[in-house]
């Protein structure tokens, strides 16, 4: 197997155990398996689903991280050696049901980089299979691409629904993802009205022209399509009485434990209620390329692994964006 | 307006007033207003929804009943006088977003026939607008007509979401509805198993071939839509935990309260739950025209008005099917 040189046979990474997050600086640096590359990691952005890690949403014990831009470092084909890449979090085993099915996403097996039985991105190197490895095209930043994987997954929406041009669309909550959503939405000719809190996210939808609004403000029973993106049970209820008839409801995030939902509503206005997870990676590097969508507005800062504990606790403050740490 | 001579101005009927449900003689024979017959009732099936009104789910007075077949005593077309009728049970205005978008079951100042606003069935005469109406073929018995209006609710699953013949199919609950659910599944090709507790549905399930089976046997992660019309909890966890993920669960029955979901997983597994009501009238006329579904081995027993007690009892009992009133 072709090898780019490692420095060292330990690298510094962060560590989760019993929901406490360290830097330790005696980590092995991975090997790849079969099929895997190893990934130098250039640059990670932390998600809501890390700081829930750290509550102790999943039971994660090792290195978190899943957004991520990297070069390949070493792997089976010679001429990738060097590549600046993406990459795609499940790691699926390929025999399963969900797998024969094409769900690989479903994968009963799967790895989850940096979530599920798989170390991931806030470290020097990670590992992956060449599979889930995504090249990013040469005009595309680092910065831009840390984005790919949110940005999948906001697309993910416009996989499993038709949303018409004309339809009336509103995405409750304007964080990180509500944003992405917004704008991959208006991409599409749609014209979103979301609904945000703070000055900052107001801020960020005027400046690509999409109307915000604040709560109270939102018309009861006539949106054709809402997707949830706060993640509180008071944006799903809001979400729920925003809807039409027959309207189509999008969970976007994840909640802890059980939801008490009104099942009658649902069933009288014949709601659908539709989860969404991952998202097409090509796609998403497509809009980065054709510039269709920036996101480096939403970026509030870099830090060094040394500083994570800085690094948390500002991807942690009401209103903030995306928060990036280069290893 | 032609009038069918009236034998009297007053008539028997069912009142419900407080959860307490009375026959009384001394009700006025309603008035059909402008664009509406009177209809004489000639059969009337008691339905859960009924039984929820007396337990006080919705703040109904009046004649409850919604499942009927009837006569035209008295309409605008005298051509139409003494036409064998079956009547959809939402009474829409016209005017408001849902009626002019389309939606006219979703009108936003409905009334319902024998549930809001409108006095029902169970009773000598009702009034309906003459859109709701439709006649019955002569081919069709007074006996199978009167289950129009459940075989058309079912038939909305079919309206509402594709379902391929190879897909495995799940209906939790074998009461009456589910018992046509799963007719209407296997007449369009599917072969849906049935999750059955009580002997008499089962051997109903049997007699047409549609295979059941009990909780116990249910394969988790494993259906790709699942139909839930017990309306009990339980049933709606074994629904849930039966679905593949990007499964799809129809509601098709109405539950109080609210009810503890576990949003995650639907996220996670990217399910779709689907609220589902009243369906199409033509086509549940035309399954009974052309013989492709016969519910009269649905049918446990007839009762005049005065035995409604009796009735109601009978239809309350586990495993019972359909409890029919003549008026």
């Amino acid at each position: 197997m072709p090898i780019v040189r490692v420095h060292s046979e330990s690298m510094h990474a962060l560590w989760l155990e019993q929901r406490i997050l360290r830097k330790r600086d005696d980590i092995p640096v991975p090997r790849p398996g079969p099929g895997e590359a190893l990934v130098r990691v250039r640059l990670a952005g932390i998600c809501g689903t890390d700081r829930e890690l750290l509550r102790g949403y999943y039971p994660f014990l090792g290195i978190p991280g899943h957004e991520f831009v990297g070069e390949i470092a070493q792997c089976p084909k010679a001429s990738h050696l060097g590549r600046r890449v993406v990459g795609e979090i499940n790691l699926s085993c390929g025999y399963c049901h969900e797998c024969l099915a094409k769900r690989k996403t479903h994968c009963l097996n799967r790895k989850v980089l940096g979530i599920r039985d798989h170390d991931g991105a806030f470290a020097e190197f990670l590992t992956l299979p060449l599979d889930n490895l995504h090249r990013i095209p040469d005009c595309v930043s680092d910065e831009q691409a840390v984005f790919t994987e949110p940005l999948a997954a906001a697309l993910r929406i416009r996989e499993q629904l038709a949303i018409r041009p004309a339809d009336k669309v509103l995405v409750v909550g304007a964080g990180r993802l509500g944003q992405l959503i917004a704008r991959v939405l208006a991409a599409s000719g749609c014209r979103p009205s979301v609904v945000a809190r703070h000055g900052r996210q107001r801020s960020l939808l005027e400046d690509k022209n999409i109307p915000w609004l604040d709560e109270v403000s939102v018309k009861p029973g006539r949106h054709d399509v809402v997707v949830e993106a706060s993640g509180s049970a008071g944006g799903l209820d809001l979400a729920l009485r925003a809807l039409r008839p027959r309207g189509r409801l999008i969970l976007k995030s994840t909640y802890g434990g059980e939801t008490a939902l009104p099942l009658s509503r649902l069933v009288v206005n014949e709601i659908e209620l539709i989860g969404s997870r991952c998202g097409p990676f090509p796609p998403a590097l497509r809009m980065l390329e054709l510039g269709l969508l920036d996101p480096c507005d939403l970026i509030d800062a870099h830090y060094a692994l040394d500083d994570f504990e800085t690094a948390f606790n500002q991807a942690a403050q009401a209103g903030a964006m995306k928060v990036l740490l280069r290893p």
